[in-house]
């Protein structure tokens, strides 16, 4: 309950801003309005982003978009396709260049900060090809910037330039904003249902912790899931946490999950002079495909796991697994006839039996069916979730102090000015030749 | 010492065989001569398999092809692309179906004993749409059986049907088997240097098993590599090996490897009436991805892991971030007229910098270049390191025997014939309404 009460404490002090974004219906409508008078020959956007700036859109899009979205040919109309080149590799990035003509795209850059090294690399690339290819209208027409709202200089850059652009509340972090625009304006260029989105994370929120129950754990299943997850690591040793999705669609709502919760409870926690490091480790694994691939360690190895199987009742697809000569032959008569989602189901329903018969503890989650409102409750049941364990933990699970060395060391050795002082202390030591193999 | 001795004794009474699958040049030779008889309006091979049977010809393609491979629209004398939908996801694998019409697909099914239930229930449905659309001459002209030479289910159809088939020899597992044709013909069909990953494959097992200093530890990567992450885990308590890649198209390189030092290694130990559970748990890690997402926990979290940071010092692009009116703005100016891939290397030195300096250990890897043979030195390391870690962690790396309870009960659950006691047995205990939310 005291999680619970110093979660609400943080929010009406307003330093806590994700639990209200459902309510901005003005975000949604100005996203899809804006999606909406995106020129009709752009049929793909890329999103120029890294970590939370790309995590949640990409979720809501693989979870709700039709599968395999970017293989499919466009036709006009169709909603649009999105990528996520999340990261600043050259090789990759080009290709994405190559195989997205400007006059077809339009890049959302994504940033709250405005100075991400790698989100600042890729909107200099494109920034520059976009201005001499299509000249100033065409940086405007192009690009849409969603970043602080006041702060930063991508917002100083989106002001001088007359770039379209959207803000990020100050109040909420990059791993909690895919119900911001940050979520929102990809989505709505993907044609997605963002009031749903909203409405669902709406309804959970007010059950987590709007509601006079919010405080009973056995009423909020974000506190009970915290709750137990927090105890199985610190009172059993049970320090990773598996998200493993039985639908290809909802992979990337587990790589989402992966970055919240490492991000928000892995941390130096300081006490007196005492330092002690804590936090569980997140781990995205894939049904059934990672019962090839895992499940024996997640059976036989040590018993340092907790298992959270998240699936849904209904499937899109009704595929079945037709008789034929094949099914003649014993080994394959099983499948005839049979729904191949039945088998998937079954699949889990194996692992599940055999984590917890062997007394590895395993919860599942399960949607009715994969659509927006279920994924918006998903989102805010885990960002919930997350906000609760921080306390539980002793942690702040809203900064993230521990990535500012490795930035200056990188800044240092990529020789940014300023970084001077950083990498004469930052040089690294001669490797050790004994442990060197060429 | 005696972990390289046990390791020769197996390969030399024929039961380990991945050591000996770079000499076979036949193997290779035939993968591509089947790649270039085949009809040159197919241009899109899709590998029906799972665990093994596509991670390892997914990690090479995803090494060597063109980035993005599978969004580029094909055209005449191109080399073929690859998709792997290794899952029995319907939706998904209904959308594969969909973007691949059958006349210009081909469908490489990979599976060892032949009865894998995912591999089976795809197989079924593209067999029978291949017989009602083409006949039995399409069903010979679009499928290609990878899988073992004398029994299986799926032996006995090739050699009904007269389907074109290749051998996993017997004595090389699932996991060990991207050098054997599970690896080559799909690399053979979608034009990579097969040849190479044999040669840098074959370079690297004489330097890690062949010769006499290979039981020397300084002069063994494979052995010191696993002696490490050994003593890391059962001294240190540093159980979790994060392999992270710093270039996309490695990724799946981690992806593989996850596989191989998770089901080898994480095993049941039984020692007189003792039963102990042991095994590392190996973490698939983008760079600098996730820097924005797991990089806070692996630098302030528990010290409960080791780093292997795995790159490469050439970069197949030299794009730049060009000078231009945002690089005026001094949060930008650092990067102008730089390469996008030297901010990579920058960011990899970061986080080695501050993961070392915390006392964490890190290793790197460095490819000269991604090519095939760094590729096959690649392979071949690790499954010699996973081989020798076997011995030292006293368990068998070659089975997975903690997998059969899981199968078993999912096919209770899908109502297999045979499996009535496992359903009567494996029935799920009602759960506790006090841990339900709906």
């Amino acid at each position: 309950a005291a999680a619970v009460e110093q979660t609400r404490a943080l929010r009406e002090a307003g330093d806590v801003g994700f639990f209200d974004l459902p309510d901005d219906r003005d975000a949604a409508r100005q996203a899809m309005t804006y999606a909406q008078n995106l020129p009709p020959e752009i049929d793909t956007m890329v999103v120029l982003g890294i970590g939370g700036s790309s995590l949640g859109p990409h979720a809501a899009y693989s979870a709700l978009a039709p599968s395999l979205d970017v293989l499919r040919p466009r036709s006009p109309g169709m909603p649009r396709r999105l990528l996520f080149p999340d990261n600043a590799d050259p090789r990759s990035f080009e290709a994405v260049l190559d195989l997205c003509p400007l006059e077809r795209t339009v890049f959302a850059v994504v940033t709250k900060s405005g100075g991400t090294a790698e989100t600042a690399a890729q909107l200099l690339v494109v920034y520059k090809k976009l201005e001499d290819a299509l000249g100033s209208a065409g940086v405007k027409r192009h690009i849409v910037a969603i970043t602080d709202p006041s702060s930063g200089v991508l917002r100083r850059v989106a002001d001088d330039l007359g770039i379209e652009s959207f803000p990020i509340p100050p109040s909420v972090g990059g791993r909690f904003s895919v119900l911001s625009p940050v979520g929102l304006v990809p989505a709505a260029a993907a044609g997605l249902d963002v009031m749903g989105l909203l409405d669902g994370a709406r309804r959970m929120r007010d059950r987590v912790i709007d509601g006079s129950a919010a405080t009973n754990l056995r009423e909020n299943p974000a506190l009970l899931l915290a709750s137990l997850l927090y105890l199985h690591d610190t009172e059993r040793g049970r320090s990773q946490v598996v998200m493993m999705p039985y639908a290809d669609q909802l992979y990337e709502c587990a790589d989402w999950f992966r970055q919240l919760w490492a991000e928000s409870l892995g941390k130096e926690r300081r006490e007196g002079g005492h330092v002690e490091n804590v936090g569980p480790t997140p781990i995205a694994s894939r049904g059934a495909t990672d019962q090839h691939s895992q499940l024996q360690l997640y059976a036989e190895g040590p018993a340092d796991k907790v298992f959270v199987l998240f699936t849904t009742r209904e499937r899109d697809s009704d595929l079945t697994m037709p008789a034929s000569a094949l099914t003649e032959h014993p080994e394959y008569s099983y499948l005839a006839g049979k729904r191949m989602g039945d088998l998937l189901d079954a699949e889990l329903w194996g692992t599940f039996g055999s984590l917890t018969r062997r007394g590895r503890p395993a919860a599942t989650i399960t949607l009715e069916r994969v659509d927006a409102e279920a994924i918006g409750e998903y989102f805010m049941l885990l960002e919930a979730a997350t906000a609760f364990a921080g306390p539980l933990y002793g942690v702040n699970p809203y900064d993230q102090p521990g990535v500012e060395e490795a930035k200056k060391l990188a800044y240092a050795a990529f020789g940014r000015e300023g970084y001077e002082e950083a990498a004469r202390e930052g040089a690294p030591p001669e490797p050790d030749p004994r442990y060197v193999f060429r």
